[in-house]
């Protein structure tokens, strides 16, 4: 799996590599849809771009295997996703751009409502507001110590959710979650699975039960849920490996976290899918890799919304001269995993792809669906080898080997 | 090679797997037949299958290379072939039921003729009967002694065949064949081939010339050929690795002593290929996974035979309504390595394989052969996916990664 990719071979120049990624692309067919969501969508754009392109299927991980959208964006981004797999709680602090150091360790937490018996009823304590998130946080960070031993950060995110970060030394993330993720039972004790996280875990249940004290009156968000314990390590950037001058065009803030954990510019939070695609002309000068993310097919996939998710492809694909009148030396479309709309999840089927470029092999595949692709001159390979692919064809990559 | 495959993320659902695996399946068109022995073989039923699954071909252990039994069906078992690889000496012990405990060291090996001057004449010591093996047996178990060093282990298996174990601390298996595999030369000593294994060396030169005095007064059965030591370790079971309930339906030693090394229950060898189908079918309740074996069409490929294998093939696809009718929630049909008639024995040539299921992604390709198969959606992969691809499309695989 490991992608034979040695650094030294990279060089620069004025090239501009974009990566349409379309969340949740690949699909199945459904009873009496007569194919695959993309195979029934009209993709006009899409097909005559694959006609002219090399096209393939691609394993996020490895056959079989259902990816997070954590590993998939990593192997997008050329970074093998085992090698590299990051934790919940990283993934997290990223998203809401939580300027984590190294050596940190990161948790994923939810507010919760626990009965008079402390016993968990609610793991989402009724989706109480970000507002009454940030107030409580407030509170918990006024009256839980655990100085001298380490710092912390308990930051809100969205409604019930919050993020906890330890800092200190000599920290480790071989822990077990506290989040029984089940109701009828009383949150757990963190546990050390390695012996060196044993202090780790200590430290974590003297915050656990001080904030429980803080929480103890409240109606709703009278417990704290804590999973995904993560340490962060830094990645090497983008820039440092490829390079390349990134700039991530996405609007949700998992993978505008993700990106920025390879040390990617953001652009701004776009208003729509349009505004995307809009924000890419506007700053096509200053960079010279886009990565460009369009979350709503997964939304619909994971509705299973057959018909809905068809649509948004069809709006997808209007978009796509957006793209292409641009003119960029390569072009990648595809995405980070399957939703099928007949699986409602993420699902481990590989992702069609398409690499158009002046110096692609043009393959015979004409139409840009999953069926097509199988047949294309990429074959099926893992997801991590796309990106020494696109370098290669922007003529970014020298001679390996004397 | 090794496939990626968290173990992390198996769950257990009430889904049925169901593996036919028809030995030496792959082959190669011969002058005057019109194609492959798949492709000339009317097999209705598999096409049928081929045309509502998705299909592609499978390396047992690497592009290129020729596998024996035992890493073919490691691989097909999702047993990484490389890092498993099973020792001669081992195969043989599991094969005659032998309980080997870890760390045993196990040697296959052959009654011989020798001449006056002890060179080889015989390596097989004129096939001797199993009968009158079972006698040479006991007779060395009565008179060769180890102790206190190690205990071992002189036992018949069929014809000329025995398998040696030795058991006591420090063991390795890093020696040497004592079999020369030619005539006309002595048998050879044992060596180590590592500074630790030369203890272990003596020993077994010790056990072999007391054997030797034991049988110098044989006619045919004067000498004995060691080869293939092997220490055995402890595979991890079917059950730990992928929380399945399995059972190996199959009707030759080595194809059970493979299923018994990752503790597959045994079902009692059937009176022909029709008896294997229809114990599927009284087994079927019992187990979630099922290792189906049929060995004849290999035997045909290594007579040289292509009619008789395309006869076979033939007969082996009347049968595969026995399985469809129950309607198994994954069905994988493929072999373990190729043996084309061509060749008359095992080869390197991908395994053509199909893989049913509601959730595979069908392909278009409309017939179960090698060529058509190249045309698949699974592509060419390891065969150790195999197993991964059948787990998630059982839906026994949850997300990787955050």
């Amino acid at each position: 799996m490991e992608a034979i990719f040695p650094d030294s071979v990279v060089v620069t120049n004025k090239s501009k590599i974009v990566f349409l990624i379309i969340d949740g692309l690949g699909g199945l067919a459904m009873e009496g849809k007569g194919g695959t969501e993309l195979q029934v969508a009209r993709t006009p754009n899409l097909d005559h771009l694959a006609a002219r392109s090399i096209c393939g299927l691609l394993d996020p991980v490895a056959p079989g295997i259902t990816p997070g959208s954590g590993p998939a964006h990593l192997a997008l981004f050329g970074y093998d996703p085992v090698k590299w797999n990051i934790g919940r709680g990283v993934l997290e602090a990223f998203g809401i751009d939580f300027p984590l150091q190294e050596n940190d360790v990161a948790a994923r937490g939810n507010f919760a409502t626990l009965d008079p018996q402390g016993k968990v009823v609610d793991r989402r304590a009724g989706r109480i507001s970000t507002e009454m998130n940030q107030g409580l946080c407030a509170k918990v960070r006024e009256r839980v110590d655990l100085t001298p031993r380490a710092e912390y950060y308990f930051e809100p995110a969205r409604d019930y959710r919050v993020v906890l970060v330890l800092r200190g030394e000599g920290l480790h993330d071989d822990l077990t979650d506290t989040d029984p993720q089940a109701l009828g039972v009383e949150p757990l004790a963190c546990k050390g699975t390695a012996p060196r996280a044993e202090e780790t875990a200590r430290l974590i249940n003297r915050f656990l039960s001080q904030a429980q004290e803080v929480l103890a009156q409240e109606e709703r968000a009278n417990g704290l849920l804590l999973r995904g314990f993560a340490k962060y390590r830094r990645y090497p950037s983008m820039e440092e490996r490829f390079g390349l001058r990134s700039l991530a065009i996405a609007n949700y803030p998992m993978y505008r976290g993700l990106a920025r954990l390879v040390e990617m510019e953001l652009h701004p939070v776009c208003k729509d899918m349009r505004g995307e695609f809009a924000a890419l002309r506007e700053r096509y000068q200053e960079f010279d890799y886009f990565f460009l993310h369009v979350k709503e097919p997964d939304s619909r996939g994971e509705d299973g919304d057959f018909d809905a998710k068809v649509r948004i492809l069809e709006e997808v694909d209007a978009l796509v001269p957006e793209i292409t009148t641009l003119n960029p030396d390569v072009l990648v479309v595809t995405g980070d995993h399957s939703t099928p709309s007949k699986l409602r999840m993420h699902s481990w089927h590989p992702l069609p792809a398409l690499l158009y470029s002046t110096y692609a092999r043009v393959d015979e595949v004409e139409r840009f669906d999953e069926i097509s692709c199988a047949r294309g001159g990429l074959g099926r390979q893992p997801m991590v080898n796309l990106m020494s692919l696109a370098l290669a064809h922007a003529l970014r990559l020298t001679k390996y080997g004397a």
